[in-house]
């Protein structure tokens, strides 16, 4: 039985770079093709990883037999050509985020993996963090208790994108956290308002705001043209609250036993008085967290699943439902801001059923192959 | 000719002591009378300060002679009543903020006031402090060149109000603030969303969202349910930014002589190509601040206004503009964070001319009632 | 039998008011007689306490039978003859930091208060701080191990002071914290380096190192000239470590669990090998704490050992210790930073029987009196 | 003529690494031989650089012609033996801090690289920051006024050394800015305490400080043993005061327009009076830095320097004067604390005549070698 990934990977610009290295390393795995429309980025990207074809033609690549897996670090409007491509071929997926720029690509893509029976995998590699795990597993096991809101700042005087707005540029990072820590619940509506400056025809500036159900908020505030650097998370639950500022160099969760309660009154009509409100002050926690390169964890869970059956932390659902509400904000900005009401997971399934993936068939195919 | 200002006091709770205080050391004007709705608080609040009158009779205090000017600093929805009252006794008048809570109140009371040519003006105590005085003289002064943005964040674990929400809590500071800095700009629209948590009626949570124009944002998150305390506005302009960060002890205001700039580009249809971006990354800068508290600044000012025929920062208009804002944001909450349509200055001019007070006929009356 | 303390206060400059206004509100105690050589100083301090004496004769409010303890707020160089006057009049006495300026007068207060059966005491604020007391807590229950180093750094833009050093100034702070935390183990020696600056004759920067044994530091550096305001005491022990940072509006003590072990090696000339060092990083925490102002905890301390007989956090003993180790870092400066022995407490018990005071016979003096 | 150094690196542990990529990306310089006593890391190191000979023999790399300089990186007992045998062979030669563990070895290096004629460096990596260059230049300039202190403190839960004192490992870090930032003045006397913990023999925790005539004072407090990481120098000057804040992602220096001055005063027994302090509190600056990685300057100079005869930032001397105030700061810490006395330049100059190496002569040498 074959217990070995080929990678293949497709653009070695700023992010490239970093898959092959940690692809790599991996026991289990090993980088067979790199691929750039700059050879001369593909061959330093390859530089001493062993791999037999660094090459300028994608289709070469997805072709070769030893690939297993194709991993997408493409610009994102090319991202659902080549994965459309390698998923036709057999090939197991990972797409860098966005997973694609439209809703009806993303769709087509879960749908044609789940028919090739490839696993496909999308890198929002914040969820491959310790501190967004542990956020997660604070909120599963009831720690925080209800979540109440989450509010993300991600800004600083960022790298301008020709071709996208910031929101489609940085709002995914917090979406795919937001995603993750909530387990995968899907918002309500989405409202967004945007503006573009400094010469530029895309939003550089932007505020998502996601809603689920009447009371628990979502909302991000993404920049590429603030005076410094925040990379902050904060989420109020009614047991305790957190932040996440990913900008400390250690203890960047920090865990506050605070909150209020307002004891329920009697009479209706009445409003509540200061006595019926009382404020908890409590310890303040940051545990250790695991500090393992969030890229090295990633690929790690992506090769055990491909050759276990195991599932992986972002896979194409999580990708779809990142890009549904990166669509329903940038509709709310074209829209001035009025919310846009997303598809319930209901009518989601009735158009386009999202059957789970066979692991076993997955790791059948693969040995098929060998 | 009378050269003093006797300062009644209505409301001795929270903030209305530090008002007493401020008054009672000014040289040309002194605490003549205290209110309070408990004797005891009244009582403690004018110990020391030579008022002849403490009472829990607030019609007592407006009728004498001897009081010129009224501070109104009773829960929010008495405001109205009780300015109302002074202005028609021909008293000048400062309200806390908010001003009122209902639009036409506000209107009403500017209106009042110029009829019987008396200051009205609002404790907008920011605008009184050195920070913001020197972001609104960089903003005019045009260092900062083309205002892009205003981000302001007020949060804590915070005194939950049992009659308003936090947007009419919290978001006057900030709007006060960005009114202030851009010079009394009114907004096209506003939007907010909010959520109402740990058994409250009341959001303590929002977003508060301006649009001036198609590209100048000004965006406010207040919070009553955060686990530390934040309150930071950062303003991006074309030339410079600069981060507001009041709870430093120091160094409170960051000027960042950062920016981007695009070039323009000859084929409208093309992307443009990161050679086009450049960056400016030059000095960091905190200027020396004006650190007098804000009360005195505010107190001055206003003896000086009613004695001599000044203005003050924070005028009936202003306390009007921040009321139209908040109403527009609590209308958009109630709507599910649809935009509000504000009225144009021209709008509301037709609707209530707003003459500009004659300051000479304020001094006018003050030394003819002597 | 009498449960009331009546208090008199001699000194009403920086921190005299904040005496009067924490004792003024004590159930147990009031305030009855205040002292200043400047009597407008005395009477603006007295004001709304009640107080039947305001006077510029500390003689006179020390002979008033109603007196029972004597706050000495005065300089420095007056606090010897003014507790003296005091114990030999039979009072109780509270002396601002440092006791005295001379290590027999330190002694002789000492021995007196013994002789007179009253309690003498002295303002080592910080001890009766909810962090200082929380560090005390978690040295005695072994939390976190043996003590290795404490480094203590209170340094800003101060105000210079006349009369003496920043040593005598500053330096008394951190010792009397140093000291509580280590339950009032005495130094084997005391160096110091200091250097005056500005046209100044006294030290306005300078660094005290006390030796515990021969592994174990105390250091502080305490500076009158330093661009920015630092406060912050690092405690270093074999199992755990913290930090204290009193600037900080919250989380002001941060407990580290972090550590290194050394395995000891069987060969007595090897270099122990990198093998040989484990390094332990795991959580941090900053435990709630009292946040009742300090001078008040004190205030209810102190009335609480004279009316019931127990002890105070810093007694005369605190108070002689702290004023040995200012007087040797003061000779040690003078001698160009030798280290200065001090006197092991055998000796010092030697020369000067300290005696506790039994706490009864204060309560059965007090009752005596009334 | 030959405008190419050929570089040789002999070991290739913690930082070797990065000193051979720095050399391989030089114009005018590359990796001709790689060297570490485990032949695997020299390869490693080596990888791409095209360096000639990999190898595990010192004395090959050292002899071969094509080597100009040689880079040793070796553990510090090595460097004076690698050193010497390397100038014996007439190349030039970067020996990392602290130059060596004696004395009498640095200064003999200084003398036999003077009698060769080659250039001696020493990788005090610090003196090539940004942050630092723009100290010395404000010092120089005479922004900051005399200098009344430095004070330096280098803290974190570091890496335990198994054959030297935390003094000898961290230290030479702020010794070389202090050197460098005062243009290479030397101590009157240094004096140092220290001590070890967690079963080492090693002290884990100093304080060194150094003397500049009677007044001026450098400080400097290195610890392993810390709960958090500080890497912060502090300098006060009669003019303004600065802060360099090396854990700061930006902004690392800060520029405080602060300081005291105090009027001398006639009466020469009088204290002074609090009005005749004044106290400036002006803006606070955070200037642009050269914000290179301080190795690729450092190369940059060092080859320069070699090809053209420039000097480099931190020569021979600078290494012997800080080797110097290191082995004097040991000898304190053996004497308990006692001050140790440095040779002044004139008697260090009797004993060991430091010629200036004439530029031209390396060059030369260089030269006729092609």
């Amino acid at each position: 039985m074959k217990k070995h990934v080929g990678v293949g990977i497709i653009g070695c610009g700023y992010w490239g770079p970093n898959l092959v290295r940690n692809f790599a390393r991996q026991d289990q795995g090993s980088v067979v093709a790199v691929c750039d429309a700059q050879l001369e980025r593909a061959e330093r990207a390859g530089a001493g990883t062993g791999a037999e074809l660094i090459t300028t033609d994608s289709s070469r690549l997805i072709a070769r037999p030893d690939v297993d897996l194709v991993v997408v670090a493409t610009p994102s409007r090319t991202h659902y050509r080549l994965a459309r491509e390698a998923i036709a071929a057999g090939k197991h997926v990972l797409i860098m985020k966005p997973m694609t720029t439209r809703v009806d690509e993303a769709e087509e893509l879960v749908t044609l993996a789940q028919a090739n029976g490839v696993l496909l995998a999308v890198d929002h590699t914040f969820v491959y963090t310790g501190a967004v795990r542990k956020m997660r597993s604070m909120v599963e096991s009831g720690e925080l208790g209800d979540i109440y809101y989450l509010d993300s700042v991600r800004i600083n005087l960022g790298l301008f994108q020709s071709d996208v707005n910031v929101i489609w540029d940085l709002a995914p990072h917090d979406i795919s956290i937001i995603d993750y820590v909530l387990g995968g619940r899907i918002p309500d509506e989405v409202s967004a308002i945007g503006a573009a400056h400094a010469g530029s025809r895309h939003e550089n500036i932007a505020y998502v705001t996601m809603k689920y159900g009447p009371n628990v908020l979502a909302h991000v505030h993404v920049n590429w043209l603030a005076p410094a650097k925040v990379r902050r998370t904060i989420v109020g639950g009614s047991r305790k609250m957190l932040i996440y500022d990913d900008v400390q160099p250690s203890e960047k969760l920090l865990v506050y036993d605070r909150g209020v309660t307002i004891a329920p009154w009697e009479d209706p009509e009445a409003v509540y008085s200061s006595q019926m409100v009382s404020y908890r002050s409590g310890d303040m926690h940051a545990p250790r967290l695991d500090d393992r390169e969030a890229l090295s964890v990633e690929a790690d869970e992506l090769i055990a699943a491909i050759l276990y059956g195991g599932s992986v932390a972002a896979d194409g659902a999580s990708g779809l439902r990142a890009v549904r509400i990166l669509d329903a904000a940038e509709r709310s900005v074209r829209d001035g801001g009025r919310p846009v009401m997303l598809l319930t997971p209901e009518q989601v399934t009735a158009a386009i059923p999202i059957v789970p993936a066979d692991p076993v068939d997955r790791v059948a195919r693969l040995n098929a192959r060998t």
